[in-house]
């Protein structure tokens, strides 16, 4: 079973193992345990700015929270992603 | 008698059973009670991103409740729906 | 005198009668002394998704209360109407 | 000298007589002390939908309130009149 | 020195005797001390429904109060005016 | 080094001297403190209604404040301005 | 590992040698802690007002903060931007 965003949003999973990146780019320790920053797994029609496997950085407090088998995943409207990280 | 939603207007059933799928997906405890997956029952004119019979989600608190024959229903807006689940 | 509603607002008289339908479908106990159903009694000239004689379910708490002749009526934005209930 | 409402603004006077009509309709009890009804005196050039001598129902606490020759007027946006009771 | 409003603004004294006129209109008590009439000494390029030196009524409140040589005026915008009063 | 404002943003100094003019014209005393008269410093490229040297009426409030070399800046949007003061 | 800012945002960097230039322009004593002065890192492909290397101004409280190899970023949005300092 799949999940598909409907028009602007965009289907994010957490990726814990990103947190600690050669690159050095982190999140505060006050925001360490609510991440902002998770993994494309799925977008919307309307999304163009943003491709599925891309890490992202998103607000805090922003989308909806859904769990699948035992991951955290959000719900966000593409105008809540911040940017995208690149190697 | 049948229900057909006006303009954006969604009409969503909750669909107990979806729960517990074969892919995992569920809805997190603490909004157990409040269930945010349901199956769509009928759809308004200017509806475009959705069909009869699919299973959406959509967040807790969206939509005006009723219920009929026991069943609880939603009337949502299409952009109160974050998404499709496929098989 | 007749009621005139203006650009896209619905005049609606309550159907106390509709309530106990025989499709079944009825508003929950708790809104009982605030239903959610009526009768299109008039539109104005913007509405477009509705005739008079429909049945509407509305939200609770919308639109302007008036009372004419002993009956209760609601004007209501065409935007404030949920779905039409057919037979 | 008179008074010539501005773009999309309505100048109403409160009709008290129009309150006990031959048609039966009338602002509910609690509602009597703000009456929501009034004769159009004047209409602002942007005003399409209604014509001087209508007689227009509109939301309590719309408008401003002025007084001339110890009559109350009101003058409100187009958007706050409901509709016009006609004969 | 002169004052020429920006854009949408209307510059507008304050005429007191225009309080006690042959028409009668006059603001009501208890908005005395804040009255509600003044004359158009000025109108921004984008002001088309106003002429200088018509007497305007605008909403207590609206506006920002400058005072020059003991007068005081109001800068409002063009949508704050309620209408013209015309001889 | 200088300020280029961005897009619909105003640079404005406060020119205290141009309290007391011939003119008259000056900000209330309750407002002393906050001065709402300066100078067009810079525009930016949106800004079409304003010229630099031009003395100008804000609001108290509007803008965001910055010091250069002893003296008060601010950085207003362009609808801010209510207007200009000409000789 | 880069940051590519989505759409109209901006990326930022805090340039705290930037606090004491030639020119004189310094941020306010109360507003020491918090700067609202850094340099363009990257921009999203929305922004046409901005290249990466500009001094940019920004109201204290904008935007998203995040931090890199101890260094304090902020991303915000175009609109948030006040203007450039150019030497």
């Amino acid at each position: 079973m799949k999940f598909k965003p409907l028009k602007d949003r965009v289907f994010v999973s957490y990726s814990e193992e990103a947190e600690k990146t050669q690159g050095g780019l982190y999140i505060p320790d006050a925001a360490k345990e609510k991440p902002q920053k998770g993994k494309v797994e799925g977008i919307g029609d309307e999304v163009k700015s943003l491709k599925v496997g891309e890490i992202v950085l998103f607000d805090k407090y922003s989308g909806s929270k859904i769990t699948m088998e035992g991951t955290e995943y959000l719900i966000l409207k593409e105008e809540d992603i911040l940017g995208v990280l690149t190697a």
